[in-house]
């Protein structure tokens, strides 16, 4: 597997997709009244946590110090979520473009995280492990910063859709078909699996405890 | 050290030990009203933690990445405990198969992390922080995930019962006496004692602060 | 660049930010009403968490492994804690003594994480990133333990701090001119800056949210 794969449509979405993350940072961190230094380090994490799971897993140093990318992407996140005033946008996480962006990110990190996974020739479960906390890492760590469950753990069809991404990746790679064109494709039922997933409210059961 | 040191024996006594880890994650996810794929994710990540906590610490890949094993005792976990509807037993945690297989779990765990440190020739202390953080990391995660203070700094003789481990197999090692037999016993030792502290109600003191 | 470029001044503030964070971990345990071996975990955890993020960030053996120094800081911290009562003293964080410690371990912190990627040949943000996260992490591992959003991310100008030693330490070293004498300038300015903002009460805005 070579890394160079990944097309420049592809590096668009991670690169969304950690905007994406960013914001979702950002906005996390104005709800709970941080000062800009708090907001600022909440951004950089929550875009840069999946990733830094990814290569910590990995056993790698982690590309948030090998790259510029993920400050400035947190930072010119912040910045212009401030001079856009989008944080005194009400309900900001349910419009359509956040949805949208997030979902990206999403399926862009999770096929990331599947990447890395098949490139170090890793089992089965081994690429399903990396897709899913690529994908769902950064948000993890947001929420626990925030003192909050994480949300991926409270529900929705979301890790699931990084499961299925990490699964589609390794069967590719074993039958030899992991061109370009089939990781756009991936990328693609990633995210459309993702947006109709939040439209109809997909979840799946919660089971009831002794108490209930 | 050569690893096949461990003996049959001490694998089964890690595997039982990743499944208690697996269910105390199952059970908390559903009580804390997860679905289905949170409760899953954190019954991994409770039974892996402590793994990967070592794996980390030796600047090592995660063992997560390379083996089927953690995923199929979540998975495994979680598909038994909703057949046999283990969740809606009222206080499950204070049963006694519950407590030996979570005490199993401690020492089984605390074994491969001092393992694995006089392994890489870690010294005295680094082989107790790895016998620590192997066993109780897991469970760290499964509290800071559902935010809750981890039960393991909350008291009880628990991480005690690691340190002691740690400091048994960093002796034996020094000693040349570090042989299948020798393994075992610590592992028996950890376990009684862990038994023993339990059903007594063991407890070390907890310094009182300026407010009280 | 030479790591024995540190000199005994430096080490000597090394170690005595680690007692100081290790002091404010072991106040954490005591305020949560935790057991002397919560007490003691989180006392470690705090005094070495810093260190450790470096070394995971730069896909290195963590430090705590390796050496007996975070053991026997943490332990000697607790212990002559309680053996002076130092718990008992109301609002010990406010008092001089603390104050300075802990800006001691600030500056030191960040000067040792921005060491450590000037010597990995680290990008300008990766320097940033590993002063911030060095200086921070043990901070806010502690008040992750408790369940508390961590300090740094709530005000103050502590995190700001971390940044401008970090960029100082590699714009010196880009110029050619880390020697000794440089890094104690960094690290008295960082201390003397980090006194400065506590004691003029400096913070950054809070951006307001759609709520407010």
């Amino acid at each position: 597997m070579d890394i160079d794969i990944l097309t420049p449509a592809l590096r668009a979405a991670s690169l969304a997709g950690g905007a994406a993350f960013a914001l979702s940072g950002f906005l996390a961190g104005v709800r709970k009244k941080l000062d800009l230094m708090g907001v600022f380090i909440l951004s950089l994490l929550t875009a840069s946590g999946g990733g830094a799971m990814r290569d910590v897993l990995l056993g790698q140093p982690v590309a948030l110090v090998r790259q510029a990318e993920p400050f400035l992407v947190a930072g010119g996140v912040a910045l212009l979520a401030l001079a856009l005033r989008l944080h005194r946008l009400p309900r900001l996480e349910r419009r359509t473009g956040f949805v949208v962006s997030d979902a990206v990110g999403l399926s862009a990190f999770a096929l990331s995280g599947a990447l890395a996974g098949v490139e170090a020739d890793a089992p089965f479960f081994g690429v399903l492990a990396l897709a899913l906390l690529t994908a769902v890492g950064g948000g993890i760590l947001r929420d626990l910063l925030v003192n909050e469950v994480p949300e991926v753990l409270r529900g929705g069809f979301y890790g699931s859709v990084a499961l299925l991404v990490g699964a589609a990746v390794f069967g590719l790679n074993a039958l030899r078909l992991l061109t370009p064109a089939a990781l756009v494709g991936v990328f693609a039922s990633g995210l459309g699996l993702r947006l109709l997933a939040y439209k109809r409210g997909w979840g799946l059961p919660r089971p009831s405890g002794a108490g209930d």
